[in-house]
């Protein structure tokens, strides 16, 4: 770092994003891509005619993809937000409502909630889970705080219903409750009927996992239209330009093959429950999933080690270092053939260890 | 606006980028892009085999595209920050060095210069340039204050030679000088080769103007390595995923067939120059251009009725509408034909006017 740099920044310590080895073809189970390709309407929209016009900036109001979007949730175009990624959506929110009076959200969750609460110096406190690795609502309740919560949490997987996310949203009606459902079209229950009701709820979306557009970038977000202006005047102040071309028309014809996406979800969601039974089977504890990952350990195999051979074989998962979830790996949901493949890599790590 | 968000950002005024009319066919000229589309190599990368491969992340490295740009420029890839286009540069670099000792920077340059201020609550000096829309080096020796010009400047056209941009890096140096050379292509000197020397000097530049490219969203800047890490520090804390697969590709591509986009430079500085010399026929103020703009005004039309007159007429131009500035209006070379059409119809329109 330079000795230039705001001291504010000095302890900063900033998100680690999963491998993204370009070196050699592993099973890439680590970052909850979808194993399967975008859907055919993406792929021949975004085309050499297309290419040919990139000399033009992209719509900064993102016009069409904003409307096909709002169409297909049932909103209006004022209460839906478009993102470089739900990552943005996340940071503009943190720069909003995290200093105000505070954050709250869970110590094991997605990372990157403790980096925005650093990058922008909050006060935030990390609550724990419980015993069982679940969210205990009432920690949530009445804080008078920023509060934000993925649902599906991750890396764990588990998932609040819709009464209790309303029960905290309406037990908040002076702060913003952000949640954050990267993972929701999975199993659980959206917020999205919630936006009408309250107006300090931000739904988060993402087109990274369910709607296989990982390497395009593509946030949304749901909320009452003066949450959305806010979220627009920070855009703005930033990077207005800041979802490109291409990725506006994939995106918009991404939407517009709902289907191909919906029927892929169902399909990772059954290969999920063959893969948690099969892991059962092995003797791993495995929580409850409702996204497109397991997050399991054994007792009889370190969980760093586990990951280890893993990709030594050529699977990758994910593991994190933090002392309550290191016998833990998170497992992304492939296709039946890839998770067939780990099932058995993992049969062949545990066997030696016997 | 939502009453729930922090008071800091109670004034903020948003930047409002140049028209993208979605509606009807204009000859464009009021954004500064590239009237040649990408290059041949550049159209063949971005293919079918590469938008099936979106499902996937982005390599948040960027190593590729780094490295292509590294050769290119003859620096080593930890002297180059790549961004979702370069206002990404701009908006962490006033995060980093703006607030340490408050910043300067020319009072009519690239607008958003003064929302980043905004944004951060930074204490800014926005320097007047000169009776004859120059900036005047002396304002900006010895600051001790983080530094932004653009150089050319932005909307005048007007660069500063290499030597007094020395000049200044040098009498700065326990802050940072940030040299924006979003238009140096167009025939100005750049700043990179005093990366070396200066280790608080940021060069940054844009794939948007010289490189056809303002719709893929791509942005880079030259710094001595500690500069390039505080970059990535911020990036990595707010959005490590900022590049997108295909606009990765359509860099390093674009890249690859250098010669066809410095061509296209020198096409369009020949086409500025006649350009200039047929409005100074016409009895038109024009600046000394060095980027791929003309800064023009005539004392018989009001500025914004040229603009809404060309405009009605279906020729964009941009006008700005602060003080000193609005008897002028900034217009973007386009091709020959088109700057051809942009002259007829400025000609009828001051015939009308007689």
């Amino acid at each position: 770092m330079s000795r230039f740099r705001d001291s504010k920044f000095s302890l900063l310590k900033e998100y680690v994003p999963g491998e993204q080895p370009q070196d050699k073809k592993y099973i890439k189970l680590n970052t909850n891509e979808s194993p399967f390709p975008p859907s055919p309407l993406v792929i021949s929209s975004v085309n050499a005619e297309e290419v040919a016009k990139l000399n033009l900036y992209s719509d900064p109001e993102c016009k069409i993809l904003k409307k096909t979007v709002a169409e297909r949730y049932g909103v209006e175009t004022e209460n839906v937000f478009l993102s470089n990624g739900s990552d943005e959506i996340l940071n503009f929110a943190f720069m909003l409502y995290g200093n105000v009076n505070g954050t709250v959200f869970p110590d094991i969750s997605y990372g990157f909630y403790k980096v925005f609460g650093d990058l922008y110096n909050i006060k935030y406190d990390a609550i724990p889970l419980t015993e069982s690795f679940e969210i205990n609502p009432e920690d949530y309740k009445n804080t008078n705080k920023f509060v934000v919560i993925a649902n599906p949490n991750a890396p764990t997987g588990i998932a609040l219903t819709l009464d209790v996310i309303e029960d905290i949203i309406r037990s908040n009606p002076d702060n913003v409750v952000l949640i954050d459902e990267a993972y929701v079209d999975f199993g659980a229950e959206s917020a999205l009927s919630l936006i009408d009701k309250y107006n300090n709820l931000i739904v988060c979306r993402t087109y990274s996992k369910s709607r296989s557009l990982a390497g395009a970038r593509l946030g949304f977000a749901f909320a009452s239209k003066e949450l959305i202006a806010d979220l627009e005047l920070i855009r703005n102040s930033t990077n207005p330009y800041n979802i490109n071309r291409l990725t506006q028309i994939a995106g918009t014809a991404c939407i517009r093959e709902d289907e191909y996406y919906m029927n892929a979800c169902k399909e990772i969601e059954k290969v999920r429950e063959y893969t948690r039974a099969e892991l059962l089977k092995l003797g791993f504890e495995v929580l409850e999933s409702k996204a497109n990952f397991l997050f399991a350990k054994h007792n009889e195999i370190d969980g760093n080690e586990l990951y280890l051979k893993l990709k030594g074989r050529g699977v990758l998962v994910r593991h994190f270092t933090s002392e309550r979830i290191c016998q833990f790996n998170r497992i992304t949901i492939g296709t039946k053939d890839q998770m067939d493949i780990f099932l058995e890599t993992v049969k062949s790590i545990m066997e030696e260890e016997k």
